[in-house]
């Protein structure tokens, strides 16, 4: 999608050096646009943990480059037991996500029978950029068919706008592009259907109010900023259509793990009859999962919570203290939304009901 | 309650001179305590509008004194009139509050047949005091009652620590002294019973990180702060076993307008089984509403979200700017938390279900 009318991926190689993996350091924005190489999978992995990248796809696609990273690194290892070591680094990262693991997986399995050690680091840096593209073909498919959910509601509203809660966020910086819970929305909007975003900010990394926001308005998409505890009130008053999230895991039963909060949502959206629907890529399923409850809840520090980074009126960011000194603070960073309060979950192939049955069908090579 | 060991009330009149009247300006804290004198009706609206003070009880006491102010300020105009302008004035600082029209109220009936102008400034000023001393008993009052809930929930569990969740400030800052949400807490640590408390943190303004999290400590109450989104993560993993919140006002028919995200944890208690109470002095009764969704909400700046202050390294108060320009932003300050979501109401004569017959039965007197 576009930086000041500019098209960008979130993660590119260098053209000029394929061995520097290209990424936007997602810490600086909005205030900042902050391009950073990557040279090693131990600067991936800490680009991960340390959110310079995050969000479902993109935690993915930079494992997977993190992981051709691993394979070229000099050394005497072998270049599987450079991948094999890469990738325990880079799983550990962070605990949440699937399509970390997912790409991990992908890259071990494509590389492991392949003759050679040049060979097998040729193939890491194909199957690294095959994760990428895939993962921004598969983000604008799914918002094709997420498009026709906001369709349906603006055709029932005469055209007036169509109002759309997200929570956290899972734009196309928290991918490669597109992104899933806004590929919808950018897709309706390529299709002529007026759509107006509330943006939950988030908190406490605040990737609505630094990110969601930021990208919705570099698109041109009409866009309200709110706190977290906003949306209920909003559902009451009949002032939200729709509410699409992503999802950093999701059982094959549909039991949702997304950004602590989404589960409020969920519950609100449901007390009001208004439509929740997830919108994910399959490299998101868990097909080992049956209970969301089973999913490790990753647990930040309490910082992030009591301390806060922002710009000044001198254009300089600082850091402030919100609380009184020696205030604990618990960040937990993810919850669950069970399925019975999904609607539907939108995916490349198109969408089903959150459902062991609906899941299989819709996937029955991946199930 | 208590700050640095020493009692302290939210607002009281100078000793030396009442026609002083002193407040917290709770604006800065928990970084600095600061002592504020209110002179006029005006100042006290201000105090009100601009939240140097804030709570359904405080701004109750904090009406009381400001007609007592209007009653003898300087001017042509009777005592009568000079209520009447201040009454209006103070009524107009923020919809929402049931206590403000209330306390008003209660000053205009009270002094409106006393002959004597000089007369009348003396009763204003009884009035107020009265207004002040009330909500100070009511609160503790409540705490004793809410405390037995507590105390039936710590014997279930052995006498290890019950896990209260709350939200917003209803805490003694929010009152006179002892607060209502937190009253039966500060009453079960009286009574030796182990309690742990989970602060929301509050957005935007942050009542729960600024003024619940400081007083608990200042009372050695075990406390963590979590963020808004935390609480239904909380309830789905067994680690909540009471939620107890306070309200800005309370239809007769139990429906609460509270600090908007009030809403959500009451969902995702009722969701997870967890028993949801508000507590309150009669104060808050709104008698002459049925329906909830009528009670006006009201709208902040949106500069609330896209900008926050903290305590800089250097121990300066710096404001900070956590979105990217022409952010837009909506600020709704309440919502509406309907009656079949609360476990109980916790007032000053005790315990009732929040249903019209429950409350017109235990106040026959005023519902």
């Amino acid at each position: 999608m576009k930086i000041n009318g500019l098209h960008h991926r979130t993660i590119w190689p260098d053209s000029n050096d394929p061995t520097h993996i290209q990424i936007i350091d997602q810490r600086h924005l909005p205030h900042h646009l902050v391009i950073e190489p990557l040279q090693t999978v131990a600067e991936a992995a800490r680009a991960i943990r340390d959110m310079h990248v995050r969000g479902a796809g993109l935690i993915g696609a930079t494992a997977g480059f993190g992981m051709y990273l691993a394979a070229i690194a000099p050394g005497n290892e072998t270049v599987n037991e450079r991948l094999k070591q890469g990738g325990e680094l880079l799983c550990a990262s962070r605990p949440t996500a699937r399509n970390l693991a997912w790409a991990v997986e992908r890259v071990l399995a494509e590389t492991q029978n392949i003759p050679g050690e040049e060979d097998k680091k040729k193939i890491a840096f194909t199957v690294a950029c095959a994760i990428a593209d895939e993962d921004a073909q598969f983000c604008r498919r799914l918002g094709e068919h997420g498009r026709e959910i906001i369709r349906a509601i603006s055709e029932k509203k005469d055209g007036a706008p169509v109002n759309v809660l997200t929570h956290c966020n899972a734009g196309w910086l928290a991918f490669v592009d597109w992104g899933s819970a806004t590929a919808p929305i950018y897709a309706a909007r390529d299709a002529g259907i007026a759509v107006h975003v509330w943006v939950d900010e988030t908190r406490p990394w605040n990737q609505g109010a630094k990110l969601t926001a930021w990208e919705l308005q570099q698109e041109g998409i009409e866009c309200t900023l709110i706190t977290d505890n906003t949306g209920g009130h909003l559902m009451q008053k009949g002032m939200v259509d729709l509410v699409i999230v992503g999802t950093d895991r999701t059982t094959r039963t549909g039991d949702v793990a997304n950004k602590i909060g989404t589960y409020l949502k969920a519950l609100a959206a449901h007390d009001n009859h208004v439509p929740f629907y997830v919108a994910l890529p399959s490299s998101t399923f868990d097909w080992k999962l049956r209970d969301g409850m089973e999913i490790p809840i990753e647990e930040r520090s309490g910082e992030e919570i009591t301390q806060i980074s922002g710009l000044t009126a001198n254009g300089t960011i600082e850091t402030v203290q919100l609380t009184a000194p020696g205030t604990r603070a618990a960040n937990y960073s993810f919850d669950i939304t069970p399925a019975r309060l999904v609607s539907g979950l939108i995916t490349e192939r198109g969408i089903c009901a959150a459902n062991e049955e609906a899941i299989s069908a819709l996937f029955p090579d991946l199930a």
